[in-house]
């Protein structure tokens, strides 16, 4: 049904490179050349093209801990169809919501977001969530428990 | 209903460097420490500290462009309730899967995962979690559009 | 329940054309006849007047792949009662549906569709499905493989 | 999320000579040639060839009417997920069902189905689908009028 | 929870003539009297008394064929709460109505209702439900066959 | 969608018999023909017809009341497919049990039935639902009010 | 449907002793006595009387925080129907539970429970409800807030 | 997820004490102070403290019996988002309401009610509920029985 482009836009030195600086991001272009054994400005180039291209991000990324966000919630929103792109937009805007997909199936739009306790959770339901009449109803599935969050993609 | 804990283990400090490595995770220590008006071994001892205590991870997160993943879903998953632990272990250790929460509400698990194609997702489904018949069922959204996904959280 | 009418309008001669003629549309009337003994004249009167009589239809079906279709949707349609004939008239309208029926149970109107991509999908929802405020709520079902599609009835 | 490939492979010609036997399928070669000031061996080779590649299928449809089938059906089917594809074989196997494709959401598998009447179909659902212990659950919903079921595909 | 009245407003008499006509509506009174040592003036005196202290109806009903009714349903309602009253006086008004309950759970009303055949039951959805703007949506399951119709009660 | 068979096997003289009796099924002969002008022999003959042909049903029946059932509800069933048969006629045995139907949609039996109190209903989903592995299961509305009960067909 | 019992067994007297205990269960008995113009023993005898006849419970009730319990939640549970007896019984003894009622609807049971936190919330679904295979699936709705618990009945 | 305060505001004595009261209430401060070898001061000041600090609450509790309460129901409430403080400052206000939690999950709130009979409930939920437009859909379930309602907590 889709087409499947199993070529990947990178080639093998890009992957071992990547590999590199998955669980590290700030391994240093010397440390990485010296392991493939090429030159430290390949090495540089190499990223900076990955990066240009949204090939890879390299991001710095605080753990809910650090920013004191202890609870997360799976949120499933049911929009007046003739609003999603509007919903979307204001949805996205608020900073407890990390991810929005536009979806086939039981909602239209499933988010996940951050919040510091259950009335955090509660004020955003109904004060943001709330101020939009296009959202006609919400389903929250509050995660007891995450067991994977990866950020390291398996390279092809 | 949760203890809210406001004060965040980072100081000040640690969240001006945070700040200036979330988009870009591979700026020199020397570029933070002039702009921060410290020295680079500063710069370098805190953001090592700050890995060390999980509070930041550093990573390059591959796009999915990049890896040729071309379609996302989330999947609600139904559980024999005495399997939840072996079940997640399980699904966890799937590639395809990026997230699993343990969930309250309609499912027992939530996954977002990532597949070729509709195939792919077929073959996951099909062959990956019908080998497990501690699954009762699966619901299976499809993101048809992806509008927010954030590494950078809003520092307190 | 239903009064059931075992009799076919179709005698058994017009059932041995139709047969010859269910797989492929465009074989010669004189080939017909002479597989059914039966004169050319006969064979081309009796077709046209199953066509006439509206009891079976000679049509050239493009393939999904033919135009370019690579995904197709099974969408369950929540509709305002009242406006049920004219969602319907409007939802057939569109190129994208290939079928619609007025349905019992859990949704109102069932319709199949086909897009180009998820892309198009999303903009059928949003913008087709979206402009309808009589539709109160849609269920998409993507349809990963489709196991039979058929255009041959058997014949009583 | 999938590779649009908005190049059809059909050319201008191709396109030409199905519009002309979309609703006619036995439309003779030399009167379609004629309008598109072709020889008859062009349109027979091109119609040929369209056949042989699986762009296109020129069939005989009986209506409902013709084979005595007054009810359909579409029915949503549950599966123990380790059986997809078997049930799916089985199901395909029932001259009853028309249409079947495996699904996201709600149910695993879609069927379209037709019926001689209610009788028929409460047959089918307590000893062909009940004689299947991998189906956990079936929802039928009978379709009261069909008002769109179209073969011509708009082609681009 | 609820008064258990055991005790009930029949006596043994009442009970053995009730018995007598469950089955035969116009057995006549004579005939009761003989079977039960009674005098024909003490059965119609009964009768006539349990009829109109409204614990027997003794009524002819004609059969879904007879008055040519072949598609029955039960209907589950969802109404705006504040017009329930007002839907259940209108709903109960509709010829092809012959039950309606107010209901606990998924529906807020419950009616049981026959029909001609499925166009008839279009029309009755589309036209008579969906002139009733207070009726926010109904879920239709067709009844394929009647097993238990009982006009007997178990006396105790 | 199922043959609308528009003449009703009884005629006029037929019908207006019956409306006489729909409400008292216990009206004499002579009185109804008085009414309709015909003799007592002809009524007798006409009713006595219409009886043995299963047209119409002459028949007593208790009130709740007069059973002391205070609580009725109607029950969806969800049934081991391959089981309905079975299931059907075990159900049906039951004598709280007054009406079963086969259904479409969300349950595959739909039952009416009467207690004497919600520890009686409990008792029966409890112990009579509960002794039948094949039902899956349940799912109860109690009926608050009864607004229409009509043993009065309209006649065509 | 359920026989009102309208006469309350508590006459006028003691009504005004509950309204003055309802809450604040310690107030001496003479201080009761003094305010309705009645001796101590009156009063002593009276309250004895009402516990003894299971009329009124005089109970210490530590608030949540005083036992440390910051997340509850209602939780509806589907049974297996014949072992609901046993399953209530096993569910009634876990000291999480605070209430369980057996209930019509989308569930078979319903409870309240406390927990320490959302990690004791996981490992009493997971382990507790999971160790009971009669038990096929729970639904957990956490109470974010909870407006009105009343220990006050208004009395008639 | 939650921060575990496993630290009770209670020490032993004054866990001691509750667990002397907390079936009676009424317990005399010297039986207490003799019990655990304390004076009646002592006492007295302690469950002052534990009342006026919100740690424990002793009440009169009348039981539905006592109020000529028969019928129980918890109730499912779906809530336009932006009323949902409105909506349950409302609901608390009937006297009916005896517990009202906002959820997460399947609705926005959930109340615990208790009725003369089914009667009271209909009229409950038609003209309370009814009366509220920001209620868009309720689910009721009746309690069919109470096994466990406790006002016991285990003291950690």
């Amino acid at each position: 049904m889709t087409t499947k482009d199993s070529s990947s836009p990178l080639d093998a030195t890009d992957r071992a490179i990547v590999r590199m600086i998955q669980k590290n991001g700030r391994r240093p272009n010397t440390e990485i050349g010296r392991a493939l054994d090429l030159t430290e400005t390949t090495i540089r180039k190499r990223i900076a093209r990955l990066i240009e291209e949204g090939l890879v991000n390299i991001v710095a990324v605080p753990t809910p801990r650090a920013v004191g966000m202890a609870t997360s919630a799976i949120i499933g929103v049911s929009v007046q169809l003739g609003n999603l792109d509007m919903v979307s937009k204001k949805l996205s805007s608020y900073s407890e919501v990390r991810y929005l997909g536009l979806s086939t199936g039981r909602y239209d739009i499933i988010i996940e977001a951050f919040f510091n306790d259950t009335e955090h959770l509660f004020a955003f339901v109904s004060d943001k969530l709330g101020a939009l009449p296009e959202v006609s109803s919400v389903e929250t599935s509050i995660i007891l428990r995450v067991d994977k969050f990866s950020y390291e993609w398996e390279l092809p």
